[in-house]
């Protein structure tokens, strides 16, 4: 893989880029859907793609379970298996075994536990994970790591960072080998202590890895420390190298992480909250179950250039979740999905038309105005 | 709306026409996709149309019920309101009246009932019943009518024949002062006595309907009566006009109605066997959770065109649906009816090129070869 820096803001640390990956070239900054099972919840890989992502996210760890690695590998990878042919980048299940799973033990060598769906025992090593994702095909490969819990006191953070240093240099010895021009991410961990995340950023930096994600955030903690986490970790981290914020945000999130530095995003949120009723706008969100839509002939967002805007009244959409259909699912993540993608898309516009800072004083402005979860 | 009969079989009664309608023109015989509460469930209208969808129905009971009349009116319509621009046919809400909702008291007048949803009072008459469909502004709308269920007496059944025969005069008059194109069909009732359906057929040809609809059957009775029935019941009607056969069926049930020259279906099987993880197939249906296909790695149907054949594999559809993934019933509801619509298609062509015979005698040997449910 390959990534270009092609700008950086003047006002703020926000970076435009270029990914090349295997399966095609993604523009930075980028928010990734996740497909969590092999599937973007609801849409169909061809609504996804005319929605305009560029790549999504899959989990190792519940593909690993099911449908298993061989359904997978006969299939010819994931690509071929859920029939998307843009970009993967596949989670390395460690974040899934310590908040998923029923953990049983963890060692330097790597973690017992037991499947949330069947309670049957699984081990998996720092090897293990890569070997999966290298089954999965993805084009990004995240390393394998503990994710802290969120408090954490700081020594315990401490040691299991550097268990996650070590399985990092693992990881990192297999992509050696690795022919392939897929890449390999390291994750920087050290919970709420910056100490912990500069020696962590520094560790890894030495190993040396095709990007950075900074993990381990998201988790609970209040969200200005997330912020302030999260804006000190990137400024630890290669310039040349693509930041990777996992697991995050709602809109306003992006906005902020945007401008400390951060390139790539995944969250479940325009999905979950679109199949929950819930739908996005550029003033705030609509909860399209409410009674005050009953006859709201309007759209979701009369901004909104998806086909869920484009061809469907507020009433309608209320109507469906009323009548527990599934286009009401279907619709509202259609639009969510658009929502993020777009949003980004508007937001690598600013940073190219050096008005990110003004576009970003402006959305948070509006954004929260009607709500700020 | 206008009819033209454009061919009639040589070896059996089948029937091409052509159905001129308000918003567009259908090819018959033809399917016609469920759209009980303003959408076919799982469907985008957009991936409907991509499927060769031409008409679907619409239910006057539970859009009654559900978003309520004031709404679609507001909306300028059903079609404006669920976003399909092509022909839609309403049900009166008879069938639902005397099948869903607590039925109360009924009378020349007309029916009480209660709501399935809420239990609220609701007394329909005759003209209600067009009054609400020329609210949905539907293409065709039925005659109100009771249905009656299977068995029934013969003078229960007589006499329930002689109120719908009133109801359809009332109806009929109404419609006389339409001046908009849409059709108002007749339904043939008289339960599985042939002199009652004679009789009824004969009574409403007098009063003289845009087309006529074989009502009552496909409620319970064995197949073979429902064919006979259904049979009889095709030749008492006008060969000038469309016969429709509500509520019908299977792809063998099609193959045999088509024969008898009946020309319009309507049917929940492709949407809810989709939905519910059951493919159909010219060989048989395919239950995709089935542990043999979990390493399949053909298309549900290899000489399916759909976009989940074209796209996905039997082991990918199983595992959607073992992770109860919302992709897995969208993608068997999406083949399911493109499967209904191309058959069609296939018996029109059949029709056309006089092979309808033995495409039917084909048809039959292989479709039920997997199962004869």
């Amino acid at each position: 893989m390959n990534f270009t820096l092609l700008k950086t803001d003047s006002k703020t640390h926000a970076r435009r880029g270029l990914l090349e990956l295997p399966h095609g070239t993604v523009q930075t900054p980028i928010f990734m859907p996740v497909g969590t099972q092999a599937t973007v919840k609801g849409l169909t890989p061809e609504i996804l793609m005319q929605q305009g992502a560029q790549i999504i996210l899959g989990n190792s760890y519940h593909l690993y379970l099911r449908p298993g690695l061989d359904i997978i590998e006969r299939a010819g990878g994931l690509h071929r298996f859920m029939g998307w042919d843009k970009p993967i980048l596949t989670d390395s299940g460690g974040y899934q075994v310590f908040s998923l799973a029923r953990l049983r033990k963890i060692s330097v060598e790597g973690v017992e536990f037991q499947s949330h769906i069947d309670g049957s025992y699984h081990f998996i090593t720092p090897l293990d994970a890569m070997h999966i994702q290298d089954i999965l095909g993805s084009d990004i490969r995240m390393v394998f790591d503990e994710c802290v819990p969120y408090p954490s006191e700081y020594d315990y953070t401490c040691n299991s960072m550097k268990i996650s240093i070590e399985w990092a240099k693992l990881c990192r010895a297999h992509h050696e080998n690795d022919t392939s021009k897929r890449g390999l991410f390291g994750i920087v961990q050290g919970g709420i202590y910056k100490d912990l995340r500069e020696q962590c950023a520094q560790a890894l930096i030495d190993i040396g890895f095709d990007g950075y994600a900074v993990g381990g955030l998201s988790v609970g903690e209040p969200q200005n420390l997330m912020y302030d986490v999260a804006g000190f970790t990137a400024q630890c981290l290669p310039h040349d190298k693509p930041r990777y914020f996992m697991g995050c945000g709602y809109p306003w999130d992006l906005l902020y992480m945007v401008s400390y530095g951060i390139d790539m995003f995944d969250c479940v949120i325009p999905t979950r909250f679109g199949r929950n009723g819930t739908g996005f706008t550029l003033d705030g969100k609509i909860v399209v179950r409410n009674s005050i839509y009953r006859e709201d002939m309007r759209p979701l967002s009369s901004e909104c250039g998806c086909y869920t805007c484009r061809t469907f009244t507020r009433a309608y959409l209320r109507h469906l979740f009323n009548t527990n259909e599934m286009l009401g699912p279907i619709l509202l993540t259609l639009h969510n999905t658009y929502f993020f993608l777009d949003f980004m898309q508007k937001i690598r516009d600013a940073i190219d038309s050096d008005t990110f800072l003004s576009f970003k004083e402006e959305m948070l402005t509006r954004i929260t105005a009607g709500d700020t979860e």
